[in-house]
């Protein structure tokens, strides 16, 4: 079989993990017989000053001729005196998602056996560890609902925002939160805000009529506010966490902050095609970029996704995980997630690369 | 001078609570030579059990007739099965709030000496400490933006919700940010999600007009999703958080939660006449009401900040905080603060009340 990957490096350290997130394909390409083939756009950042957009039409036309996309990051302090919506992250993403309608995106976080450590949370909360899985819906809501503007004058100009969602948008979400949970712990929290927002009474009422046809999990609803504090608390009882696009956005950092290695978190987007975007989960981090000392796993990861997900290469996808597994409990590790006193044995970015490779 | 409070107990540990604030207030009124009048009102769930409504039209009167409310804490699992709008919550907060225009909500947590190890956070991270205000405007956004409601039908219909904000809604709650402020370590960060919401884009240009009448205090932005991690990792650097109603939801539940001591947060929500209603923080913890174990300081604090902030008068509210941090500092802790080990040393509801009433 042959499949074509769109490649979209972007800012940052984003090449650099790139690059290692190549390393490891090829070698799964030689032991899977695959060919894959590849081809690089320019986004965010370095496509507004090559070609003046954060998303040019020629990267979007790239996107389109392939089976996936495998996203690096966009952004830096280059780019930040740009309007927040000319900036690299806004203006390359949303219209990303919104012209794949990649309602979808997959958000996992668990706590890595050997680094609990590393969680801001007290060390008897984890100890306990947790392994949650976001289920964000990622085209619709307050993102994408129209109006949206300014209007008036003076001190009475006002600007507005619109939440909106429909039985159908919320249906298609949380069918993915229901079939994921099945495959997992078997609970659903979804989150929302019905003592609030019509949105969310909607939200409930449509999820608990999915519900219905998955009755061998369990559902429960709670509170963003509430849900923000209890993942603080217990993050071990929540399994598949079902959210709109905003409160996943909320949820999904604080969950990937709780693991307290970003640099291990990858993202998956989907639509309902299975065409998919595949990204790491931390940001561009200029603060280290082109020192070498990034780590590639997340973006590693994000090839595994993209290998399942889109190419329905679950052999495939699952050697890549095993691999990083092995990186990982051998103690294998960027400077990040290495205390500073043996940072001396931590690992540069190609290092962990080959590693993951040649473990393939 | 003499005063009138409208005090509105509400359910769950609410009136034990309350009781134990008014045993601290007859003798804050003995110390300063205060003539105190309270006048007492259903709210809540015991007002839809008495009346048929959370907010009865006796309980709005008798509030319009007071300098100031205390509320106590209203919900709990008999009224569950109502809708999430109709609920004890809902019901009763918006309506206060919308009513008497309080849209000035300000949530001040910070991390007790002592009481460190209450923190769900990793101990060298709460032991640098924290002392965060959120300041939240209340009476905007998408809680009371029009429209709201649903259209359509079958898998088509919608629902949708308005957030919406003018520049004066906004400058006003910034200008109470940046005053408060110069009196703590003058440095204001402002929550947004200007990289999707116009509101934000707004609420960003106003905040920065707004902070050039402060030149002292030092303004920073941060996303919603960035500030819900970075408190994670360093509360410490935070001092004034200014947030939109919704986002101020959150952050406030947040900051509260990494205090581990909820029993022990208060709060003020004010309108531009300095009438204001004032609370705890937690619930109404059905789980332990009637037990005589809830902790009362939220409500104790919750009455002193009514005495600065609605009868300004200042000395007496200084008295009740150096009363409440005199009993918290002699280890006089009710259960929820103590290791399961020395529960026995643990005070009951009304000795708490007792020892800071004495300490007057
Ligand atoms: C950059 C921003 C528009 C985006 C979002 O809010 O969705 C980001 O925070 C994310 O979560 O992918
Ligand atoms: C009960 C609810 C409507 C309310 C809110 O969302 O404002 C509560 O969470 C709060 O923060 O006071």
């Amino acid at each position: 079989m042959s499949y074509q990957i769109a490649v979209l490096a972007g800012d940052g350290i984003g090449p650099e993990v790139m690059a290692e997130a190549r390393k490891v394909l090829v070698e799964v390409e030689k032991r899977f017989e695959l060919n894959i083939e590849y081809s690089e756009f320019d986004v965010g950042g370095i496509a507004i000053d090559n070609h003046g957009s954060p998303l040019p039409a020629a990267t979007l036309k790239g996107c389109e001729a392939a089976d996936a996309i495998l996203f690096g990051s966009v952004g830096g302090p280059k780019w930040e005196h740009l309007a927040p919506n000319e900036q690299p992250e806004r203006g390359a993403l949303l219209p990303l998602r919104g012209h794949f309608d990649l309602f979808c995106n997959l958000r996992p976080a668990r706590l890595h056996l050997g680094l609990e450590h590393m969680s801001p949370l007290r060390s008897d909360i984890s100890a306990r560890g947790f392994d949650v899985l976001c289920v964000r819906e990622l085209t619709g809501g307050i993102y994408f609902g129209k109006p949206k503007g300014r209007q008036g004058e003076g001190q009475d100009e006002q600007a507005f925002d619109t939440m909106r969602y429909s039985r159908r948008e919320i249906e298609r979400i949380a069918r993915i939160a229901f079939e994921a949970a099945q495959g997992r712990s078997k609970k659903v929290t979804s989150v929302d805000k019905a003592n609030v927002l019509a949105c969310s009474v909607l939200w409930r009422e449509v999820v608990e009529g999915v519900a219905k046809d998955y009755p061998d999990v369990e559902l429960e609803h709670i509170y963003i506010d509430n849900a923000t504090m209890q993942l603080l608390r217990r993050p071990n009882e929540f399994d598949v966490m079902l959210c709109s696009n905003l409160f996943g956005d909320i949820i999904s950092d604080e969950i990937a902050m709780l693991t307290g290695s970003m640099g291990l978190l990858s993202s998956a987007s989907l639509n309902s095609d299975g065409f998919g975007m595949y990204e790491p989960a931390g940001g561009s981090a200029p603060d280290i970029a082109g020192q070498g000392i990034a780590n590639p796993v997340a973006q590693i990861l994000s090839a595994a996704l993209l290998l399942r997900h889109s190419l329905q290469l679950e052999d495939a996808a699952s050697a890549i995980e095993r691999a990083v597994s092995k990186a990982l409990s051998s103690g294998y590790l960027t400077g990040e997630l290495i205390d500073a006193d043996k940072r001396d044995q931590a690992k540069t970015t190609s290092e962990m690369g080959d590693f993951i490779a040649n473990a393939i």
